[in-house]
């Protein structure tokens, strides 16, 4: 498996994903500022991946506090989560992991930066091994609910590269093939980033699982064509109602898949579910940067002077979700009960949210 | 108005459209088989405009035949209509242009190959005239749909670089600016070949039209958010029940407009109707080179050994069609009863298609 982000001598190591496909590069740092610069720019992405990313730079950032008084070390570290906030609006898991490590943080008693740095990184580390347990818990399910023969359409990137372990949407993927259960994979390219192109091309290629690309466009057409059984897709925020924030684009398909009768599945972790939310409303929604519209690998495309609007996620309604796949179980609509009987589990998530 | 094409001095001048907008060059050719594959590869696109380079393809090759025997031009004519035939199977406009021409070829009663290659040209000249008058005509009577402050969505390009005249669909955005009607186009890019932001966004801005790019994946947001009164898209080819080839992500939008109460306007010239097809199911849909989706400009976007669908044309059903505008009016559903209706006019066009 593709080890995306690692702890490695006491840096961090990660996969620069703006470069795939054309070069595997690997960067090396001790610095959290490039950490948070790598997820800014997208070198380091997926919901699941970026909370990950977080809670190790934290680790990196106690790390070289180690030899300073301990108060002073607490008052920089506070900082440092500051900075990590404000890398990507909308994916909630980042605000989860940085609350996990915020709390680590607040409860220490010892007074010793070195003991806070430790517990620090062995928290990165469990955040990270709970996600990779995640995934396959999600891979299990979510394959139960497909036919045999399933042929899947997936938009952006689930997989490695976005997650600590073997994805979310992917990781049904690659369970259905283990499975023997599935026949193919189509895969939207997902403008403006290509991540469909880019990465999941790259990484079912790895996997050797079947899968054609598709230009977003043709999505209509497939589903029209009786061409695929269903839609799987990942999640960035999830509101109580089941509403969804995804990369832009899921709104579409979900539309799509409703009125072709097709089920559209969101493969998520509970990190995901904003338990303050009520709905999708007030969910933030990143801009991006319109280079990314009017240029492709420094190619100009649009004119000079072409004005881009280019809103990185869409929300989809619950009531277009067929289920929401968790490594807890499947949640069906009405979300809101769904959630609340989350809530009131033994393991109590609701007071690990933003 | 940018002339897409032009005859002059016995010669093809026509402006090489896989160069927009870096570049603005034309071609200048007396060689049909130049003319031919630059439909072919799309450096002339947009079905009205291919009809009419076809139509110019074959005076081109008539005046080329002026001293030879009669017998030799005709049958040498046949052939290069033919190969016109082969260039792209979806837009009927192709085939009605070489219909006419072929009208033109066996009515000839003069046996001079000088006289024939004249009334060639002369018709390829009133096919190319008639199309700018229809486009005129369009965009009189599609802007009268349209509400004041009109914000629209259009897919792909269908200005002067697709037609004779000042376009299709973008003709009633050019009569609603001149109106004072139009607030604001959001044009998609269009993938894979992105005539949108190439193309639709170089004219716009020549128009001095504001418009905004987006990324394919965005209508449905626009749509949610009411950042749109209504989608405008022409098409290659309509069937007699309304269903409508175009550009493939059209029949998303579509759906995507019904699920949002927004109409879906098709502009068209009535060459565009196909008066032997019930209904879509057996429009030929073209597919288009896997390198298109694969690359960009040269540059490499998805990894080796990626497997590519690319159909260039999806089919939208009539039902999703709010009305088609055509030179001849507006048409509403039922289509069978409207299209019977322009067949029963004076003008009678149905034994002018393929």
């Amino acid at each position: 498996m593709i080890k995306s982000i690692e702890w490695r001598n006491n840096k961090i190591r990660f996969l620069d994903q703006t470069r795939l496909p054309l070069e595997e590069k690997y960067v090396e740092t001790d610095d959290p500022e490039v950490v948070a610069e790598a997820i800014r720019r997208l070198s380091i992405r997926g919901a699941p991946l970026i909370g990950i990313a977080a809670a190790y730079g934290i680790a990196l950032a106690a790390h070289a506090l180690i030899s300073t008084p301990y108060s002073h070390s607490r008052s920089a570290l506070q900082k440092v989560i500051q900075l990590f906030s404000s890398t990507r609006p909308t994916a909630v898991n980042l605000f989860w992991a940085l609350n996990r490590q915020r709390r680590i943080l607040e409860s220490s008693s010892d007074k010793s930066s070195e003991l806070l740095a430790i517990a620090l990184l062995a928290e990165a580390m469990r955040i990270h091994e709970e996600d990779a347990a995640m995934c396959d818990r999600i891979g299990e399910l979510g394959s139960s609910l497909m036919p045999s023969g399933a042929v899947i359409l997936t938009h952006c990137n689930t997989g490695s590269l976005a997650t600590g372990g073997r994805g979310t949407a992917q990781s049904i993927i690659s369970t259905l093939w283990e499975q023997a259960k599935l026949k193919h994979v189509y895969i939207d390219e997902t403008r403006p980033l290509f991540q469909g192109a880019r990465l999941t091309a790259w990484e079912l290629g790895k996997l050797g699982i079947p899968s054609t690309l598709v230009a977003d466009n043709t999505a209509a057409f497939l589903m029209k064509k009786a061409m695929i059984h269903a839609v799987i897709t990942g999640a960035d925020r999830i509101a109580l109602n089941g509403d969804v924030a995804n990369k832009v684009g899921t709104y579409n398909l979900a539309v799509l898949a409703s009125y072709h009768s097709l089920p559209l599945y969101v493969a998520a972790p509970t990190s995901t579910v904003d338990f303050k939310l009520e709905d999708g409303k007030n969910f933030p929604i990143e801009e991006r940067n319109a280079r990314e519209m009017l240029e492709v690998n420094g190619t100009r495309i649009a004119p000079p002077g072409t004005k881009v609007y280019s809103p990185a996620f869409d929300v989809t309604p619950g009531s277009l979700v067929s289920a929401i796949i968790t490594e807890r179980g499947i949640l069906r609509s009405p979300y809101e009960r769904a959630f609340d009987e989350l809530r009131r589990d033994p393991i109590d998530v609701s007071s690990e949210t933003a």
